[in-house]
């Protein structure tokens, strides 16, 4: 039953590459300060055959298009600050993901689209706390499953009141699988709904409306149909007037000109970024360059070169090339990064964002480094830094480093190549002291050295210092530090064991190595939620020929193993 | 290949009740404040047949003789305050789970065995917090996988120094799974091992031995042969003599002598605790007797009832019901739990534990029923507590309400069955205010009422008060409090209709509804590391007949999916 156009090679290649006058699912509409996203998925427009997007319920295609919505409306529209969140249809504002789709992917889909789809909510919620975009859900009908989980991911919400509209979450009863998107962390975690209420209304598939699931804190006001527009514009005025975003009415957004990428079986190749896939040895070798010219000298100059501007146009491509490596090239399991380029001109563009904090262009590229940094941190991968003469890992780019399985720094240079060169060096800058910290809340340099305030201290205390393999490997900020004569055959062997062991158990390990410390919301998610999920996808109960997700929809009811892990 | 032995109505009915003269894989010797725990494990002495427990490798069978011994050296050694952990075999310490048992269990097998034996560790790290009985790892030979997973759950590791012994975990690269009972965790979280050397020392089967095993962090000491017992008796005199155990040296333990239990296929009977397992509904009604008398008038009558003192007594039923319900009846997904007798009496146990809180064994019991309960919350079965007239669901029964997923009490009385009965009252005492932690550190009052202090403020308030059902509601104590006329109904309702469920989608509902806020070294256990394990394990990576579980040991290479999921 598995559909066809999802099995193995003949799977399309998704592209995450669109635009607002390319979408098919969504409209985007502006009133100063106060943006309008609607849903109005169409049927039609799924990315693979085989299913039809009915009661806007939605596939990845249709989450594509919602991550490309909020990039824009953070950089191309500075003058938004409240974002109302609507569905185009009549009494239905989403049914969630669509079951036919998710019943006909195989398990590693399934997985992927989830975390994409996490990652999406966690940016809206990330608008609303560092960007001042605050994310208002207007409910114009029921919401259910996913579609409520996305009115979760809102800092607000506001469900029509006509004795239909629901919101619920009906995957358990229906579907034998978690509402596994944020949604049962979100509940609890999030909106503070009492964990038994919680448990009842997950189980209910009908859901909850009006008066109670206001009372339950599902949702944060039941409005009358008859003072519905005018509620939601008031409730987006409110947001709007309250918002603490850095950009003034009269700002000038930055578009998000197309990314120039070229793509092959073999590489991926942008302007500062590129990866080549060597599939028989599982390895993809990504190389990030640093900045070709010095930064500008001030914001304005930032602004002038707006998507231009090295950190922002290496964010937007290297973001690109981990959702496009991760969805289409699942049999990469081993990514190894380099980086190329001018050290100081890294740490200058570093300091030109920090010193413009508070200017909004400035806040949302390093706000929007963060988001991809932390996306590496949840990617199914494991990933080596090479850190070699002519490399660039300081600043913003030791981040890379730092958020590696492992590292390598070369003492001493490659003879061979080059004798003359400078050994390669890091450098820790003030981006990796503060501004771009993990999901659990912590900078990549306090979670490696989570319980050891010493090392943590040395490791700052070594602020812009150059530090070659001996310095790096002392202050524990590199792995191994092999020189010359050991280097290739030492990385070689490090990658060949690493592509022998069990895909599976690496993702688990990786998974829980890379969050030591506390967890939030946002970990949570990726662990405890996903992690569950994932088992539960994997379950006969679920996707096996007899499981509730196959048989959702044929009137058969689900033969359950009922025996309880 | 599975083991016949394992399969369905075929498996045996495992008891978890023994004493040290039944041991057939450890050792307990005394020695004044100092006890050692000597693992030797009987080859030939497996739970079931078809493997061989060789090189101290451990199943289930033997980890219930350490869970036992736990809880001997807790009640009946009151003047131990150090326990050394040590091997009886040369060169190794302990290879860990048994590979054999583990290739051939199913999977339900696999995952309760994992969580026994996680809370056994637990429990041990419980022991040197909250008891002043610190554990110590003297690791005369190798300890992998498992075996050093038990290690880490001491408070200090000592490893031999003898240039062969090692630590490892070799899980991910000989077998392709995690090391879950624990080790991914502990590792990062509480030895603070660098992450990129756990990374690297969790695939090189071999481990590390030696100074560098103290480098990172991985043993506290390496001691020489010639030094060993000397080290290792210092060791244990030194965390002895700064043990804050109440009991002084003259102390009288508390015998835990057997258990009275009746178990049939219908029933499971003690004194306090009785189950009726009804397998056609796959429900199991449990139902906790109060204390049938007053509790003694102060501390010297508690150690003269001993084992026979209400709250120990039922607690020991409580747990052994646990586990035995979640061993042995898979299928029975919904235990439905009641209480009968006196509220005045349980809230006067209550009473005089917390007045004696420096005894050390009115300390021991409330740490034990902490320890029950949090059994409770990682039990993968759905809860349901009934609250009606003649029970009693104060103070630390209470927290069985709690615990619950929902709970329904009776608004007024059963009409047809004891009309002058008084109406069921839930009473919220000192126990529910503190001294009986969830697994995230929170109370399960103020998980319940996570991120709404109001709520709590008021439930707390409340404190003392019989609440009848409205004002148990009120309170958000109870989930629903239909009246006689719906009660059957609505209970019948629920129960039917959870049954109706996944049981798989109930178990990771459960287990993200259960913990709301903060995560700790524990539910972390429980959250990340053993979901992404379960998830695994259930992978053909792992299981499947080419997978890594079934190829160990037959000098063929697992053939893995190579897809990253």
């Amino acid at each position: 039953m598995t559909d066809p156009v999802f099995a193995g090679a003949a799977a399309p290649r998704v592209d995450f590459r669109t635009d607002p006058s390319r979408y098919r699912h969504w409209r985007l509409a502006f009133d100063g300060p106060v943006a309008t996203l609607t849903m109005d998925v169409d049927e039609a427009g799924g990315l693979v055959s085989g299913y039809e997007l009915k009661l806007n319920s939605y596939d990845l295609g249709v989450d594509i298009e919602l991550y490309d919505a909020t990039q824009r409306l953070r950089f191309e529209h500075p003058e938004v600050r409240a974002v109302v969140l609507t569905g185009g249809k009549e009494r239905i504002f989403c049914a969630g993901a669509n079951i036919r789709m998710l019943a006909a992917s195989p398990h590693p889909w399934k997985v992927n689209f989830c975390k994409f789809t996490n990652e999406t909510r966690n940016g809206m919620e990330d608008a609303a706390a560092h960007s001042g975009q605050a994310w208002i859900a207007a409910l114009n009908g029921t919401a259910s499953g996913g579609g409520y989980e996305l009115a979760l991911a809102c800092e607000h919400i506001m469900l029509i009141d006509d004795r239909s509209s629901t919101v619920s979450l009906p995957e358990l009863p229906l579907l034998g699988v978690l509402p596994g998107t944020g949604g049962l962390t979100r509940i609890v975690d999030k909106r503070h709904v009492r964990r038994d209420l919680a448990d009842f209304f997950s189980t209910r598939s009908e859901g909850v409306g009006g008066g109670r699931a206001v009372q339950w804190r599902l949702v944060d006001e039941a409005v009358p149909r008859s003072a519905w527009d005018q509620t939601v514009a008031q409730r987006a005025a409110e947001f709007a007037d309250r918002s603490p975003r850095a950009a003034g009415a009269g700002a000038q957004g930055v578009v998000l000109a197309p990314l120039e990428k070229t793509r092959t079986e073999e590489r991926v190749r942008y302007r500062h970024v590129e990866a080549a896939l060597d599939r028989a040895r599982g390895i993809v070798e990504i190389t990030v360059h640093g900045p070709a010219d010095d930064p500008p000298a001030d914001a304005a100059g930032m602004h002038a070169q707006g998507a231009g501007f090295w950190p922002l146009a290496m964010t937007r491509e290297l973001d690109d090339l981990v959702l496009d490596l991760r969805t289409n090239e699942a049999e990469s399991g081993t990514w190894v990064i380099r980086t190329r380029g001018d050290v100081g001109r890294v740490l200058a563009c570093d300091a030109l964002l920090l010193d413009h904090a508070s200017d909004w262009l400035a806040n949302e590229i390093v706000l929007y480094l963060k988001r991809t940094l932390k996306r590496l941190d949840v990617t199914s991968r494991s990933i080596i830094a090479l850190i070699e003469p002519g490399s660039c890992f300081a600043g913003s780019l030791l981040e890379l480093s730092l958020a590696a399985d492992r590292s390598f720094q070369l003492a001493g240079v490659f003879e061979d190549v080059d004798p003359q060169a400078e050994p390669a060096a890091v450098v820790v800058g003030p981006m990796n002291l503060g501004p771009l910290p993990m999901g659990n809340g912590l900078t990549r340099l306090a979670t490696r050295f989570y319980g050891d305030s010493e090392a943590l201290k040395a490791a700052t205390a070594a602020e812009g210092e150059p530090l070659a393999a001996a310095d790096a490997e002392r202050l524990g900020l590199v792995t191994f530090t092999p020189d010359d004569l050991d280097w290739e055959e030492e990385v070689r062997i490090a990658l060949e064991e690493r592509a022998s062991f069990s895909p599976d158990a690496l993702t688990g390990l990786e998974a829980n190595y890379r969050f030591a410390g506390p967890e939030t919301l946002e970990t949570k998610i990726f662990g405890r939620l996903s992690a569950w999920q994932n088992w539960i996808f994997h379950r006969p109960n679920a996707s096996g020929p007899h499981g509730a997700l196959r048989k959702y929809g044929t009137g058969q009811r689900a033969d359950f193993d009922r025996e309880r892990v």
